[in-house]
């Protein structure tokens, strides 16, 4: 008998080998069915591979992380079947799951694949897992399995089996298909419901552009037909949410090959933006008692030697520059110089908690292949702060951090967000991680009891920590369900110590602080990336780059229309007016197209009486104001946008 | 008898050999006394110098920059006079006029002259001025020249004389002493009537570290007692108003050795007026139609060879930074971004004039020992835009810019400012200017209509524009007199050529627009390190970092107090709550000396009636009111600073 024991600690006798399946079968006959792996000692393993010891275990659903992954994996699996099946002789590189759904990378050979061979490939494999084939787990020897391969003269993975140990080699087997594998895998294709291949692409046998370049197909599948047409639902409107087509059609930022890479331009609509967000960034942060510096965007080298991000930072820096034989490098974080601002004069603790804010630009190198539109670029403009202050005084500050992250993902509509909590490892200590163990059980049991009390989703995760520190990483999902990573939190008590920063305390000793750093709405490039899809460009009035539209029906009535705009200018509404020499339908269609939140239709009625007639983006006419209501409204609209 | 042409275009005939004496006394008793020099043909000449040819002249006095230089050229060699005569054998540098005053470099020899001499120095120069010994101008061959001065055994002259071609050298001497100079001088030492000497530096033979260390003795004199005395004055209040000083009592920057030399980091004060001003800034460009952009601060080698910074402008520039094979530069001015901007997508006459701001830093390498201050920094935070628009919206766009000056100037209290205007010389186009003659002198034309119909005071300088334009150098004075060049607006038709930049005008062709670089609040550096002098720290209210202190007379007072704080500053106050262990005068004092504007003074009775004590800085107490009418107050003050 062995002992198995269960997420909530309880413990049941087995006899030994027994297996995945059995244990969920025999809690429940539903858990038999929705179970697709188990984790066993930490590690995920089959439902048909026998536990022969003690183990502490976890049933793994599609609902879990882990299991989305194995269902992809096996996924993978299932279409290289469908793929030898429909091109014999075909050969197979790697065939990993990603962040949704998975690819394989195969040599087809003489067969060329094409976007519409997908269709037939995606029924092969419906019509394989039909067939609801076992994944079957086999040890193997390395002998046997260079043996298989170089019979069936697939060179991609005699490649692979170099690199393996013998005694650590597995084969997985479903159907007619044998891979080399490392598993582990669901119990059989039957559990693949729904199966769509979205595309293919070319890709360097291990990233290697001297070698050979093979066809990569991208796929994803699921255990229901319903939850995949969402999905690709999502996808499609992704696609038209696009924030670099929708930033190119709104002219809200662009780049140039003159300027350079990921270093966008942003053009007035983007700059409009910019200031709005800087707005609302500054008033919540003065009204939370913070106080704005401004600091250079370079400093030498030796500060970032003492802040340890040379050399440990140093692949993400740009190179340096060399004056009066010095190395001057662009600032990648903003943290070294408000340290030296904290550092500049003699501070006390009725000065603390000091929470040092500006919206500093950084510089990260990255590279060229992977920069993307706002999401991956090389210029950040952050919404930065570092709070220093005591130990006592870090909870209040942390939680105040996390409901300044709530106040803004009220104002953007953000429902759905988690905080990935990542903890040190104290065998790591000293290693990984700063060795100050009494720092790290006390601040990470500070961060777990705000996220706790504040009602906030987190999940935790060990080892994955600053080295300096817990950190927080802040992920939300957009309008259409897409997720994104958007701000780092982070605990830091090892700076302090090596730029000796210090204040005098109550008992007039030195004392180091506690450092906070923190972003809440991240970078200007990603967040406005984020933004665009959230709101597919139709963007909240006070956000929104041009708010209004002035539309002249004809030259007539143009004093009055041109007296609106100034008028509604003064009173800071972003206005503008279309003098072209176009029909009122093209007007309008225009202003639609360029989403401006509301369109002022001007006729020589309204020009006779004072009144305008207001025009909704995406809603149409909804009545005559004044210009005095009209104004009282648009403010009114504009500061309930901000929550003022 | 030759022709002597007068400024006003009159002319008159005189005998040949007449000088420059004969012709002011002729004029009149008064301006023979005043006169000092003569322009003649463009080079300033003594007034003893008989003119041999027809010739057009300017009379100059103490009032002109030319006279001035003459002056203080001519008080060096009354110092150097006095000099010899205290300490005979000593050797001579050189002795120029500078900005205000003079000094000489000088080798003591075994004489170690420290800053107690100076007064008999002084005595000495005061009786030999009072001999009223003419210096008189000598031709002599290099030979004689040498012979000379190896008989007086001075190598710094010989050293001098080495450079010199024989037939161009002369000799100036009053009194005993004599000295290797080109001139021009006053008629007699009798002109300087007040003088004062300042300091003693050292300083390197020819400015060559590897060369001997001179003595330099700075001085200044006037013609007048009163006027000297206004000079030291000023002097002494700018000492006591010296920006570093004052910077650093009041927390607004500070720099630090790890970041680097000229990059200042603005401490909380300094950002908050950095703050106030690009507020004030946004509000009047965006009411004078600018629209705001952002670019990065850096861009490829290729984006500054097209602009034509590389190589003119190289020198200023930071060196490059090695990406991907590509040379990248941190921008020295932001225009080339902006350019791009204008050329991200088609536009029409109907966009133009098309104003693109933006309060870009900008990096421009500065030798170190060049450094000072907020004054000569190697970031700068410019109050840039540059305006494209056609030729004929040109004066318009020009006047509006001027006219944003003059708002700027009346906000901040500056009576005395002039424009300098620069202008192309004819004889140079296509070597130092673009090769346009038509647009010189239509923009030189459309400039100098706008300066004289705005009733700016300006002066007109040829041959100094820039390579593409002319150019205005704004110059203003602070509070005390001192003179301050701020920014430079520049008329551009040459970027829109090396950019290829274009709209599509009325008739639907691509046209050039013409292109003005403006930066009314020049930098925040430089500004504010003008604003600290010009009101000595004392900021008026919308601008000073700190805007009300809040002091307690005992804690029993505090909540009320902080009741007081918490409404101020959620009024956008900015407020500080002074709760020190401290006596009342302990705090007011220490609130004066921080410079806050206003202190509300909180005892038992203002906690008890809920009204507040009001106390202005450097005024005293000035009444009671209720938070609501203090707030109201405040408010208005604001509101009013910047005339809005």
């Amino acid at each position: 008998m062995i002992t198995i024991k269960f997420p909530d600690g309880r413990e049941v006798q087995h006899p030994a080998n027994i297996t995945g399946m059995q244990i969920a079968t025999g809690i429940s006959q539903r858990l038999g069915k929705e179970a697709i792996g188990i984790l066993v000692n930490g590690e995920v393993w089959d439902l048909a591979r026998p536990i022969t010891k003690d183990a502490e275990i976890n049933l793994l659903t599609w609902e879990d992380a882990e299991g989305k992954k194995m269902f992809w994996h096996s996924s993978a699996h299932l279409m290289a079947e469908a793929l030898e099946a429909l091109y014999p002789g075909m050969k197979f590189g790697i065939g990993p799951p990603i962040a949704a759904g998975f690819y394989y990378d195969v040599d087809a050979g003489e067969n060329h694949i094409t976007p519409d061979d997908l269709t037939r490939i995606e029924e092969k494999m419906l019509e394989l897992a039909r067939k609801d084939n076992a994944y079957i787990r086999t040890e193997i020897s390395k002998a046997d399995a260079l043996k298989y391969f170089t019979e069936k003269n697939d060179e991609y993975k005699l490649d692979l089996l170099k690199d393996l140990e013998d005694g650590q080699i597995t084969f997985y087997e479903q159907g007619n298909f044998t891979d080399l594998c490392r598993g582990p895998h669901l119990p059989s294709t039957g559990y693949i419901k729904a199966i769509k291949l979205l595309s293919i692409a070319g890709a360097y046998w291990r990233g290697d552009e001297s070698k050979k370049q093979l066809t990569r197909i991208y796929g994803i599948t699921y255990p229901k037909q319903k939850e995949m047409e969402e999905y690709l639902a999502m996808l499609e409107e992704a696609k038209k949410r696009d924030h670099r087509k929708i930033g190119k059609d709104l002219e809200i930022f662009t780049f140039d090959d003159q300027v350079g890479s990921g270093l966008p331009l942003w053009m007035p609509n983007g700059a409009a933006m910019i200031e709005e967000l800087e707005s609302l960034a500054k008033r919540t942060e003065r009204m939370a008692g913070y106080q704005r510096v401004r600091t250079p965007h370079l400093a030498k080298e030796s500060l970032y030697i003492t802040s340890g991000h040379l050399p440990y930072y140093a692949d993400s820096m740009f190179p340096p520059m060399e004056i009066d034989d010095t190395k001057y490098y662009l600032k990648s974080m903003n943290c070294p110089h408000h340290h030296k601002i904290f550092d500049a004069v003699p501070r006390s603790y009725k000065e603390l908690p000091l929470r040092l804010a500006e919206y500093g630009t950084v510089y990260r190198y990255e590279k060229s292949g992977e920069l993307f539109g706002l999401m991956r670029v090389r210029s950040l403009q952050m919404n930065d702060a570092h709070i220093y202050c005591t130990r006592a005084q870090f909870e209040d500050e942390f939680k105040a951090v996390n409901e300044m992250y709530l106040k803004y993902f009220n104002i953007f509509g953000i429902d759905k967000y988690v905080m990935r909590f990542s903890t040190h490892n104290p065998a790591k200590l000293g290693k990984k991680y700063v060795d100050m163990p009494e720092l790290w059980a006390e601040t990470e049991d500070m961060v777990r009891k705000v996220l706790i009390n504040s009602s906030i989703p987190y999940i935790e995760v060990e080892d994955e920590a600053a080295f300096y520190g817990p950190k927080i990483d802040v992920q939300v999902w957009s309008a259409i369900g897409r997720e994104f990573t958007l701000a780092t939190n982070q605990v830091d008590f090892a700076q302090p110590i090596s730029f000796n920063l210090s204040f005098r305390n109550e008992n007039n000793e030195p004392e180091k602080p506690i450092i906070i750093h923190r972003a809440p709405l991240g970078t200007h490039e990603r967040f406005i990336g984020f933004l665009i899809e959230h709101y597919a460009g139709d963007f909240p009035l006070w956000l929104a780059p041009m708010q209004v539209a002035v539309l002249c029906v004809n030259d007539k009535v143009l004093a009055f229309a041109e007296k609106i705009c100034k008028s509604l200018n003064i009173s800071e509404i972003r206005t503008s007016l279309d003098t072209r020499n176009e029909k009122i339908g093209r007007k309008i269609r225009d202003a639609e197209l360029k989403k401006i939140p509301y369109m002022l239709i001007i006729g020589e009625k309204e020009s006779g009486d004072g009144m305008v007639s207001l025009r909704k983006h995406k809603t149409g006419d909804i009545g005559r104001f004044t210009i005095e209501e009209l104004t009282g409204k648009l403010i009114d609209e504009i500061k309930q946008g901000t929550n003022q």
